[in-house]
């Protein structure tokens, strides 16, 4: 015989917490706290297999489930020692959804069910407070109109019915709150909300509880396929067919008077992770007032209460307090996680409504996890899931006082929203430009960037300001992409920003914002503050990159230090950074990088007036010219491979040949031009033809990667030349130097094959010359499709793969990151996309690509090395992906190297789990 | 016991034509000619299976080798009356490579071998003429020391050493030519020839034939991977071991007096395909003196004379010529197939010494084919297979009268080439801008339109000229795309040009071009030639669209119609077109279209003054701004799709919604911005704002295809509704209308869904206020990668998949076709790609994609309907994998619809040859 009610109550429950699956994640605790002997009050759970059921039978319930409810009412009833529906001490019960996987506030409740003209009486009298009875009973009746008879506002600006009735009664009382309100008022709302629910449904309002309890039942069942929750599911990848459980349970009160009350808590501080309890609580409340703000909640304890001038739990109701004590402790060492706890008091006697494992921030998570396993609680590898991999970021970015920032927003200082590109808190006063950036900087300010967009010529304007903020552009375009490399603190995509750069100044939703005034910007939510709210630096940051600060002084460092060490000997993905220079590679490094997975050239030929010497190669009207110019640039190359070679020393250093379109390094202004054309000595329209000669419609698309280096082999010659000599001569130091040669946009073994001729010539020639030789490979970036698809054939020419996943992503979905921002947002919103694919990676069509360029490659080149050094590399869901599919080495930049170890670990364990 | 040596003389032969792969090509046919008891002079060949042990062994020959060479050489003189070595009648052989694929001018040919000091006097004495003896004596010399010893030019620039010597024999006679050098000066050539090789190289050119003998086979055999052979059997996909045979046969001499001659033939016309003998002849002339142009040849009969002042070989030796003209019949008869033939008469007596398949025009390609199945020489399949698809077009189009062409080059008036585009001849007065070649072609003039590149804006003007010439862009640029779709002749990508617009005029190659000189293009040649060149229209074209003549005069036509309708009946793949308005379906139809297979709505946007409206849309602040410019679109859109339903009568229609990013509807240059904000009464900063808001980074990635409908569902609903509109109100005329609607540039089966949607409530609504149903499909464009690699979950919500290899070529190698320019030629030089992969659709990238798509949305849609609209639709190579993969139609411009119904008539019979 099928059991569909399962009980619970009185110290003994038919459920448990490993039964989510058919009794919901609420049900299943209640039982689970009842059977460790916690006090809850009575109650039962109809099992999702109802649910399902009922959704088979057009409405339908199994013929067994009347007999069972009325079976556990009756035990209800018993334990309670109150009855249904009885004039003189009736039972109220509540009645709740519950799924196996939380969809917080998407289905209904239904509280105080129970209630009719009689009870309402009973329950004043045994409580001697018509008002509350009242209040309760109007309550419901509003709540049952409204979920279960579903008397809706019937246009989309009506307002809710119940509330016009509402707040015609207290005009006509003159008062301005409910609370302010009689018993008597209360009595005349009920009658009204019933004559409401008459005129306009042509139905009675139920005065049979069993009937009330059986529409509410049915109610919350419906609402697991309400548009919302529907939309819920989709966008959360929960299936359609679990089903919602039914959780009926006495009500208690919390508002019966000055012995009564509700609260929250953790079971340990959710900020810090510390073991200590920490909660707030109402006297005289119910849970909703808890929630809604109207009044100031007191702390738990004398811990917390400090030197507030206020009560604590532990001192209004030391006993209860005592009591709740320990079943935090029960709890907390039962569920060995944190728990998020509700409860109430009523007239002095404690019961628990709920527990769950409770949400925490990145510092609490990674010290809860490292406790856990000193205290015997948990594994290793269960504290390295405890922590999600992003959420190391908030113990590595510096962020803003929470104080100081709470007062601005409470100021309404808060004047927009972006995307968060780039975590931390950064505030400085505003420039326009890159240069500006520097100057202002150079006399000591701290600096905030504000562009539409940034270009390349714009990183040392970056590098010198404590954050970006760029009004276009996602969170893979430049100014994130950047950011994120430095470390900077970065807001992009902010359209609410209209930026004249004229003027310098901007309008921000009617404000406006000048050169100089002091804006704040917190990369982690995208949120644009004006004035200035002070920062605070990340200890582990203090430690491992400023130094400012020694290991054995930092606690947050020392958990740090052990869950990643934990994660290190669990993951199997090895862990590189994209670094371009030696300051980033020592930062990567600091965080545990293990290679280089991406050195771009490029970014080097920015730097002083080298730009000058590429320009002139650009400009050369033959090869003789470009080599000219190149023989200027190839000592400069060699001191930058130079210098990376020695911070990585022994290990793996992935450089990759020039990829951008040349036009990149060109000028673009009028003014420029004249400037350029001056300096070089050639004719302003000279310049300006070539310039336009250089032009391309699609850049993207254009000529670049290793299309550069076949047209211009002479490019390939003088960066090949600079990493070899750079080579022998850091190996002569002693030092250990693995370079490996990266072609970038391979679409064609033949390109590939062309490219590897020419370094292999050079090394050949340099390692002669030198009366050396130095170990390295030659590779190739898959980043088009093309390459993807014939991999096979490319992996005989290359020794390793590095998938360019932001161009992959580009190519395999016909879309220009720069350009995605247009119908980004409607996508997402349609449902289009569940996620931005260039900042997670898809893994239908990019991943598959991925996949198929693993097989396909190790089909030719068994010992193939593969790894991913698009931006993917650094996000967690991406990392797991790269796990799956059999890469060896992630690569992201410096900042999230730490994330990607743990997110490598994660990978690994929940394969290993699956097994 | 293996036989490597193979005879053929006096009417037997040990091979025949089958045997090519062994005997090579010419082997093969001069056994066969042999066998046919045509006088051919005895020789051997030696087979590449000697060829195969000679690179496996190191350059040793099988042990067999020498005495069978030495048995053939015994029948050779036996059957030539002549013995080798004999200094009194030597025999003289030539030694000449020969591999199974023609491989022209890679390999190297010895002369006169077995002349030497002796010899040469012999030979002297039997032809009584000492000059012509050492004549062949210092050929055969100098042939000898360069291709067997190997006397070459040590540097580049370094002149040939024979040559050398030859210069200062001449200076040192006072002559200007060869021929004025007397029998003494060559003796003296011979010994100052066999001094330098002695010089230079240390050894003695041999005296003994043998000896010559044996080292030119080992030079024929080496000079098989001489590094020109490797690379052109690279390039044309011949496999590196196939080897060449070595042909050793006697020397014939045309130039031993009066009645001795030389010529090349061919057995039918080349030129018409007339079933007549067509050829030239020198008397007393060598094989070089033909093909070197310095004698002008003679016609070979009466016939081809024609009013000349000449004699015809028919007349100066009609014996030799009546023989000949039985030879000719033979050969044409026995091989069922057009000849190249070489002949030589040697003091009155013929001899043939080659016979291969000769290359032909399309028209005769055509003519000779339907002839030679009425003959019943060859089966209508064989005939199908004669003619190459792409030789239909050049009697489609029109051409340039060849009398007056060639004057011109030979006048020096060809100063440029570009990429061949549209094929054709077009002649005209050069202007540099659409509105210009409007106005001037409404005034009667034939214009030329030449720009840097042209946009969609230039439409008209490029209707109203004769023909278009671009500076740069490839063969899918906006120019080659519209004039191939529009028929016009086309040239692009011509570097030379640097095009003034501000002065109207041009430079080229030194030449200044103004408005209004005459210019002629050659769109099948990429020629561009000064001056004007008549041109004249192909018959076909008359026929079958400007109807100025009836089918029945035209016999050209009747071969066309009799050859395409066997094609018909061959072919499985259906063949649809690309057009947009109904002279364009009326076109396609005229050439056997089948349908439409993209219907491109944004072309209709540009006409008249509808592009006012679309551009009130594109400016609208709000949808609803956006839906009343709309609604003025709306009638003339249905008008458009009405006139293509009526032309289309009972074929299907695919009507691709709209696709370009909007900002290619917006002008650009200031004065046109001014001029429609004044149009639009809007300020010219806002519609600048709004140009500037559009601009996209990479807009071929951007916001275009569906993209546009889910963010601008409004444009989808209106395209709909004017197309089913347009349907159900011709469908109510008695026309049988089938539209298909596509959806293009589809990623993700989500996008698909959301479009489909709006297009049937659409269609739902239409039918139900027209109280009539008409049949449509809903489908989509699979042209990014994503949508191929999950097309199992587009065909889920599509009915038909039509593959737009444009784009698809673009994403799946990144590439943007409009800035490929810049390395194509340079990929193609350096053998990266072997053809242009927007020409020639890529098999091993696009085409894997194409095959994913079609086994995965098959797996899902069993019934599903998949063609191809991209440029390769009508490309032959491309539409025989569109047949392999399995698709269903191919759709092309409404001028190549001929070309790809033979095309998959081709398709087809190979794969059944193949099964």
């Amino acid at each position: 015989m099928p059991k569909y009610v399962y009980f619970f109550g009185e110290g003994k429950a038919d459920g448990n917490a490993q039964m989510k699956a058919l009794l919901g994640g609420k049900g299943a605790n209640l039982a689970e706290m009842t059977n460790l002997g916690i006090p809850v009050p009575a109650g039962f759970t109809i099992s999702t297999e109802v649910c399902r059921y009922y959704y088979e039978h057009d409405g339908a319930y199994p013929p067994e489930l009347r007999q069972e409810v009325e079976a556990a009412l009756s035990r209800m009833e018993k334990v309670m020692g109150a009855r249904f529906g009885d004039s003189e001490n009736p039972l109220l019960v509540s009645v709740r959804s519950g799924a196996a996987i939380s969809m917080p506030g998407m289905m209904d409740t239904i509280l105080n069910l129970g209630l009719n003209d009689e009870t309402v009486q009973g329950l004043a009298r045994r409580t001697a407070d018509a008002r509350f009875a009242y209040d309760c009973y109007r309550r419901f009746v509003a709540m049952y109109g409204d979920v279960v008879l579903g008397l809706k506002p019937r246009e989309k600006d009506e307002l809710d019915p119940f509330e016009v009735i509402m707040d015609a009664k207290k005009r006509a009382r003159g008062v301005q709150y409910d609370h302010e309100l009689s018993a008597q008022d209360l009595q005349e709302l009920v009658q009204e909300y019933k004559e409401e629910i008459k005129k306009r449904l042509g139905v009675d309002f139920p005065q049979d509880p069993k009937e009330q309890l059986w529409g509410a039942i049915g109610a919350v069942f419906r609402s697991w396929n309400n548009p919302r929750a529907i939309a819920y599911r989709q966008l959360n990848g929960i299936p359609d067919d679990l089903g919602t459980a039914v959780n009926v349970q006495a009500m208690v009160f919390g508002n019966m008077g000055k012995t009564s009350g509700t609260g929250v808590a953790f079971t340990r501080d959710p900020a810090t992770g510390e073991d200590v309890f920490y909660g707030e609580y109402l006297m005289n409340a119910q849970g909703e007032d808890v929630v809604a703000g109207i009044r100031t909640p007191q702390p738990i304890n004398k811990r917390q209460k400090g030197d507030k001038d206020v009560l604590s739990l532990e001192e209004e109701l030391p006993e209860v307090y005592q009591q709740l004590e320990e079943i935090r402790k029960k709890l907390d060492r039962h569920y060995r996680d944190m728990q998020d706890i509700e409860f109430t008091i009523q007239q002095g006697k404690l019961w628990m409504l709920q527990t769950r494992v409770g949400k925490r921030t990145g510092l609490a998570a990674l010290r809860m996890a490292v406790d856990m396993v000193r205290e015997g609680l948990i594994t290793k590898e269960e504290a390295i899931l405890r922590v999600e991999p992003d959420q190391l970021n908030q113990v590595l970015r510096p962020i803003f006082d929470p104080q100081q920032k709470r007062q601005a927003i409470a100021e309404g200082r808060l004047i927009a929203h972006g995307l968060n590109a780039g975590p931390g808190a950064a505030t400085g006063r505003v420039v326009f430009n890159a240069p500006d950036a520097e100057q202002w900087a150079a006399r000591g300010e701290e600096v905030l960037l504000v562009r539409i967009e940034t270009s390349p010529e714009d990183i040392r304007g970056m590098n010198a300001a404590q954050g970006i903020l760029t009004a276009r552009g996602g969170m893979t375009s430049h100014a994130a992409l950047v950011a994120r490399q430095m470390g900077k603190v970065c807001v992009v995509g902010c359209g609410a920003l209209e930026i004249d750069y004229k003027k310098r100044q901007m309008e921000v939703n009617g404000h406006t914002i000048k050169e100089g005034d002091y804006l704040s910007i917190d990369g982690a939510t995208g949120e644009v503050i004006m004035g200035r709210i002070p920062t605070r630096p990340s200890e582990i940051l203090q430690v491992l990159i400023e130094r400012s600060m020694r290991p054995e002084e930092s606690q947050i460092y020392g958990y740090y230090a052990e869950l990643m060490s934990w994660a290190d000997e669990a993951r199997r993905l090895e862990v590189y950074t994209n670094a371009d220079k030696p300051d980033q590679a020592n930062i990567a490094l600091a965080f545990g990088a293990e290679g280089i997975g991406l050195c771009r050239t490029e970014h080097m030929f920015f730097e002083g007036d080298r730009i000058d010497a590429v320009r002139e190669m650009i400009l050369a009207e033959d090869r003789a010219g470009r080599e000219e110019a190149l023989v200027k640039l190839l000592p400069m190359q060699k001191e930058d491979f130079k210098g990376i070679f020695r911070v990585m020393d022994g290990k793996p250093v992935t450089i990759r040949t020039l990829d951008p379109p040349l036009h990149e390094f060109l000028p673009n202004t009028p003014h420029e031009i004249e400037e350029l054309a001056r300096k070089i000595g050639v004719s302003e329209q000279q310049l300006r033809a070539k310039v336009e000669a250089l032009h391309e419609a699609n850049p993207m698309l254009g000529h670049r990667g290793c299309r550069l280096g076949i047209v211009y082999p002479e490019i390939t010659a003088m960066q090949a030349r600079a990493i070899f000599e750079a080579a022998c001569e850091v190996a002569r130091e002693g030092i250990k130097v693995y370079p490996e040669v990266m072609i970038p946009l391979v679409g064609d073994v033949k390109e590939l094959r062309n490219q590897r001729r020419v370094v292999e010539e050079v090394a050949h020639e340099v390692f002669s010359r030198y009366g050396m030789e130095v170990e390295y490979k030659v590779g190739t970036m898959i980043e088009i499709p093309r390459g993807a698809l014939t991999a096979d054939q490319v992996a005989r020419e290359a020794e390793f793969f590095s998938f360019g996943t932001n161009d992959l992503t580009q190519t395999t979905f016909g879309i220009s990151r720069d350009d995605a921002g247009k119908f980004l947002r409607p996508y997402l919103e349609a449902g289009i996309w569940e996620f931005d694919p260039f900042e997670k990676l898809d893994r239908a069509g990019v991943g598959q690509l991925m996949e198929i360029s693993v097989k396909k490659g190790r089909m030719s080149r068994p010992e193939l090395k593969i790894g991913i050094c698009g931006e993917h590399g650094g996000e967690p869901s991406s990392i797991e992906f790269c796990h799956q599919v059999g890469l060896d080495y992630v690569s992201c930049s410096p900042y999230r190297v730490a994330i990607a170890r743990l997110a490598a670990a994660h990978a690994a364990l929940k394969e290993r789990r699956k097994d």
